[in-house]
Formats: structure tokens, C-alpha cells, sequence
């Protein structure tokens, strides 16, 4: 008998490939090729010369690793300067940087919540939000997308302990999370609210402090917020924000935190260069929210169905997944990279190509950026 | 009525005071100022100047950070040179990086299983196999520590879609999985074989090129690896090793590979600076192991009781959590950092000091630790 353990892999690929769903990767060049509309790098300083000689000198200084558990030998002065930082820029007593955004949320779910804990999660939650649900073991109510009712009605349905989790701002559409109706409702029910603000963070609030900074709930009682490093800080990581006794807490139990080896210094330095960079240089956060406001207008005016932004993303329907591919790659082909969102990215089944603003493109670079999409949209759609 | 959701933390924080297992977190300065053998950096490659050098000019050529998704604009020319020679080293057709090995291994549990799917898993798994466990939507079965008969039994026990997972070398105790016989028992069944090599890369195998290599098992139908970038590697992230069709599977359907920032160019330029060095360098593995043997023979000829190491990991038995906590501490007053496991860290409840071998130590370092070491034991084991 023959041992062919991975055969029904080439089933599901066959599958794929019958659907038009084939993901491969395309590495890119040092140099860019092609105008980037598709990145996180929302305030354009993940090259910054600033952010990236103060990632070289982090790794100069405290080495390419970490080396341990940030609870052993993984953390260093320079994790804690960036946790400071990062919790006094965002109004917050405490932070907790981890090794990516994806670690944090799936820390502050499953530490924050219990057995006999109730989460309540928006239909529109990033994945890593969907996982930490999964992995917590707590019962889970999924309540449609930026309804506080629906989260109202959860959360009074369940007495014993509660969290209500949201995404500040929702990565496929760019539209925002009613945070302050969402806030009353968990305030009502004794409720945790747990924002992730990956995409606000830069863009919203004063500055660039980011959405709970924007809608007066930063550093709240109940308020935890989970950041990436990874976007408008054009690094890696990620942290959870919050009141210093449930930072405390999830040092002692988060097992994404306990178990992992701590951020490498040269991403907590890159982070920290770029933190201090947008102290100093505060518009650079209004900036990408007026490149993306331009997008939507002039995108919507030439006819295309696009999301109001809230941020920096910008979100264009697209009639299907192949014809989203094949506008995405026409773009591309005449020099502009957009993101492609399609099944099973997509919660809803619905294809769209994703344009990032930011914050740093010129006037120039933004009309040829809508003549681009315009001029390669599906017959459909324009 | 007070709104104060967080309650229960404070409950939970005085009853690991009452039980002496508060942890906090120490950051460390630039310069050591203790001889670091809690560390996981066994070839003491993390503040190479080669290594440091080449995580420098990675951020400055391509970025402080990846600035998407490996499917959008986070896969570099480096990301896929890493891959490349990562495969190539260890000896498999195809490799894909993670942002960390923690994200490697609940990738590789989501992915190649399912509904269907029984994974059986060895109870002295890292914790990030544990989490991956329980996120797949398979059938888990808990074994018996390093007990092939056990896995075989729960094999042929299910009929369907199987997997088998241990660590390679145990994070906790150093010692080594029974591989040939594991792969034995899952080709009898038609069960693929997954193998957490996080201690074993750079230590085990000719060259260090890990302890699948050092079985024969490299390359083989149905073998999967995970790796960690953070240890011998000096650096972060992670990675899976396989064949071609599963990576290709992996890129179309992992949850952290799909829904995370790639991996930081620093981190890919650091990996990759270590792993060319240790190329060139081989014997570098078998250092890290010769010190390991070097402590164990001492230690124990000293009275401590000490689990023979397989690679670069020395376990060394305490009388009780308190009494391990001291220990560290007392070690460190005297100039050297060891590793402390207690519970909840440890499956067995078994609290023990943890010391790395670098390979980089000097006979005079050895005879120091050995001495700092047996001189501060508590009373009950010396
Ligand atoms: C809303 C949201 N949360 C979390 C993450 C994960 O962050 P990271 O990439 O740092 O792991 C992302 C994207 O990557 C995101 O869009
Ligand atoms: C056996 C094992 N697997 C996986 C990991 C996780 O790797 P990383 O720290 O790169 O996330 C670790 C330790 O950190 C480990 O010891």
C-alpha cells in the first residue's frame, strides 16, 4: 500500500483551481516597481530613514533576537521604553508589546475571558479576533456587523462575566466601529470592552492616537485596546493597551505572550523610531485620512461603488472574484499595486479591490492612482 | 452601581500571591551583566557582528517593516531566499516563513488537518502545539510522553485523516522524541508526522541541520517540520519545512499565514546571516551540544539530579516552585541567569531550573556556572 498521507491536499487544490481561488506568491524587488496602494505602510514610514536606522541600531545594540520569553530573557530596556511610550501616546496606564498583532488579540481573548465568560463578536472581526474567540473558552455570540443593539441584547441575555470585542476600524471595508454606543452598552451590562485598533491607530484621534483616543474612551475603566506595530508604525508586533492590573494579568497568563519568544529589538526599535517620528511630525495621521478621502471621492464621482473611509483604507467593490483578480493584476500592469480581497478572505463572499492611503503620496500619485483603477474597472462596474 | 469588569483579575492576582507565582517582568540592559544560560541563543549567533550586520542592512534595504500580508506586499526576494535556503539546508522540497514559530505551529495544525482529522499529540508538547490543537476542528488524542505504542494505538484506533505532533528535543526537560519509531507508527497508519524542531535546528543533525536530518527523515512523504528563527537562529520567526504541494496548501489556507504581517525584513536578514554562517561554520552545532554534556556530567556528579540532554537544553530538578524561584535568584545574585520553570509553565507540575548551552562558552564559563549552580542549591538536593 502505497503512503500518500497529503493526497487530499491535492484535491483541495484541484478544487482551488477549478474556482479561480489559487493563491501563489510574488516576492517583490528591493526597489518598488510599481506605485504601493496595496500595504499598511499608512503614514509611508516603514522606509522612513529615521524608522529604519533606528531598527539597524536596535539590532546593532541588543542583537537580531530577543533570545527568550519576554518573561525569561526576552525582555529589554528597549521593550519596556516602547511600552511606555506606546501607553502614554495612546492615553492608556500600561501596554504589553507581543510578537505580532495576530499574538496579542489571541492573548487579550482567551486571558481576559474564562469557562464561564460570554464573548460578544462583530460578524466583521479580523481573523485573529475570530481565532482568539476560538482558542478562549468562552461561549461566543457572533452579532451583526456595528449593531450596538445586537451587542446590547448579547450581552444582557448572559449574566456572569462579559467582553465585547470589535475592530475599531474594519480591515475589508475601512468603515468604523460605533464605539461609543458600544462603550454604553458594555458599561450597562458590566461589560469588557476589547477594541482592536490595527487600522486606526496613526490615522484616528489627535495626532494619530487612534480610535479610543477619538472617542474620549482611552485608558477607561473596562477598555482594552489591541494595536499592531506592523501599519502606521511600519514595523512588526503588537500590544495590548489597558489598565495596569489586567497588563499584570495577562503577563501572567497570556499564553501567546508566556510561550513565544519576545519581539526581535530591531522591529520594537523600528516601532519606537516611528512612534517618536509622528510625535513630532503629528499631521502626517491627517494626512493619510485626506489621501484616502480623495480616493473615495474622485473614485465614486468616476462612477465606482466604493465605502465611505474612516481611515486609510479604502474599499472598491468588484462584481466577482475573477473579475477582481483580473483588475487588480490589469493595475498592476500599469504600475499601480492594489490589494485583491475575495473568498475565503472576505466574510460576506463579496470581492473588492482594497486601496491603502498614504499618507506621504502626492497629489500626482493619487490621479494617477484613480485614473489607473477607473480606467481598468470591469464593464460592469463602470 | 460601580462598573469595574476587571474585578475578578484582582482575585486572581492575590491567589498567585498566596501561592508565590507572581511573575514580573525584568528588562535587561545592552551589555550582560549576568552569564546569560537562560537564553535559547545555542549558538550564541544573536549579537554575531555578522548577524547584527545583516538585520541591519535588511532594514535599511527593504524596510523596517514588511508592510502586508505574505499574499499582498510582505513577501520580499528575501523572504523567498530564506525559504530557499531553509529548505535546502534541512533538507526539504519547500519552506514557508512565519512571524513566528508560535504562528508556524498553529498554522500547520489548522491547516493540515480538519473536521474530520484525529491529531494525536505527545503530552509534553510546546504550548503553541497545544494551541493548535485546539484550534483545528480535529479529533485531539493526548498521549503518553515520548510513547510510540501509545500513538500507534491511537492511530489505528481512528479511521479518517491523521496527524501525529511532538516536539523534536522537549522545550522543558531537553529531552529527545523517539522519531524513527513515531514515523514508523504513522506510516503503518497513513498519518503524517509533524515535528516541532524549535531545539534541534543548528544543534542536531550534521551541520545542524536539525533532528529530522538526524534520523533520515528529512524530506520524506508525510513529514512536516516547524521551525523557530528565535534560537539557534539568533533572530524571530518561523517556518514549515515540506513537501511542495503541502506548502503550496499552507500559503492557500493557514489563518496566521494568510491574516498576519509578514515577517520584518530585519528578522528574515538576521535568520538568514546565521544560517549562512553556521554553513559555513558546521561545527558550531556540535559545540552547543558539547557543552550541554559538559553541565549535565557536572551537575549531576555534583548530587543534582539532571534529564541527560539530547541537545542543547539542561533540566535540572527542584524540591518545589519557591525553592526553584530562590535558586534563580540566588544564581543570578551570584552573576549567572538560569532559566526557572514552574507552574503553570511545566505539564507536570515539576518545577526545575532551565540552563542553555551556547556554544560559544569558554571552559572557564562552564566551571563558573556548574559552581554558581551547586553552590546555591537548596539544601534538599545537594
Ligand atoms: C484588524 C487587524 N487586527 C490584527 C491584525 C494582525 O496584526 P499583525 O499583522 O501585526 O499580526 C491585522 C492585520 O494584519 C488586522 O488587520
Ligand atoms: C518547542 C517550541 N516550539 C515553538 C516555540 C515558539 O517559537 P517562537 O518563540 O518563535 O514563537 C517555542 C519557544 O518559543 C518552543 O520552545
Amino acid at each position: 500500500m502505497s503512503y500518500a498521507p497529503f493526497d487530499w491536499i491535492d484535491d483541495a487544490a484541484r478544487r482551488r483551481a477549478d474556482a479561480g481561488l489559487v493563491r501563489t506568491l510574488r516576492p517583490r524587488p528591493s526597489a518598488a516597481d510599481v506605485l504601493d496602494l496595496a500595504g499598511n505602510d499608512y503614514l509611508g514610514l516603514t522606509r522612513h530613514p529615521e524608522v529604519t536606522s533606528a531598527a539597524a541600531a536596535a539590532a546593532r545594540e541588543w542583537g537580531a533576537g530577543s533570545t527568550g520569553s519576554r518573561l525569561v530573557t526576552g525582555s529589554t530596556a528597549l521593550h519596556a521604553e516602547l511600552e511606555r511610550e506606546l501607553a502614554d501616546f495612546c492615553g492608556f496606564e500600561a501596554a504589553l508589546v507581543f510578537s505580532s498583532g495576530y499574538a496579542a488579540n489571541l492573548a487579550a481573548l482567551t486571558a481576559l475571558t474564562g469557562h464561564d465568560s460570554l464573548i460578544v463578536s462583530d460578524a466583521g472581526n479580523h481573523a485573529s479576533i475570530v481565532d482568539g474567540c476560538r482558542l478562549s473558552r468562552a461561549a461566543v455570540a457572533v452579532v451583526p456587523h456595528a449593531d450596538p443593539e445586537a451587542v446590547r441584547k448579547a450581552l444582557r441575555a448572559h449574566c456572569g462575566r462579559a467582553l465585547a470585542v470589535t475592530d475599531s476600524v474594519f480591515s475589508v471595508d475601512g468603515d468604523a466601529a460605533p464605539l461609543s454606543a458600544l462603550a454604553d452598552a458594555c458599561r450597562e451590562n458590566g461589560a469588557a470592552l476589547l477594541v482592536d485598533d490595527a487600522h486606526g491607530l496613526g490615522v484616528l484621534g489627535e495626532g494619530g492616537r487612534g480610535a479610543l483616543a477619538a472617542a474620549g474612551l482611552a485608558g477607561g475603566e473596562g477598555i482594552v485596546a489591541t494595536l499592531t506595530l506592523s501599519k502606521s508604525l511600519g514595523s512588526q508586533g503588537g500590544a495590548i493597551l489597558g489598565p495596569a492590573h489586567v497588563i499584570g494579568h495577562l503577563v501572567n497568563t497570556a499564553r501567546t505572550f508566556i510561550f513565544d519568544t519576545g519581539l526581535a529589538p530591531a522591529a520594537v526599535g523600528g516601532a519606537l523610531g516611528a512612534l517618536r517620528l509622528l510625535r513630532r511630525e503629528p499631521e502626517r495621521a491627517a494626512g493619510a485620512g485626506r489621501v484616502a478621502a480623495a480616493l473615495y471621492e474622485r473614485l465614486t464621482a468616476a462612477g465606482l461603488t466604493a465605502v465611505r473611509p474612516e481611515a486609510a483604507v479604502v474599499s472598491v467593490r468588484a462584481p466577482s472574484a475573477e473579475s477582481a483578480v483580473r483588475w487588480a493584476a490589469d493595475c498592476r500592469g500599469a504600475g499601480l499595486a492594489v490589494g485583491c480581497f475575495r473568498p475565503p478572505s472576505v466574510p460576506d463572499g463579496i470581492s473588492r479591490l482594497r486601496l491603502t492611503a498614504r499618507a506621504d503620496l502626492t497629489d500626482e500619485q493619487i490621479a494617477f492612482a484613480v485614473r489607473t483603477v477607473v480606467a481598468t474597472a470591469p464593464v460592469s462596474v463602470s
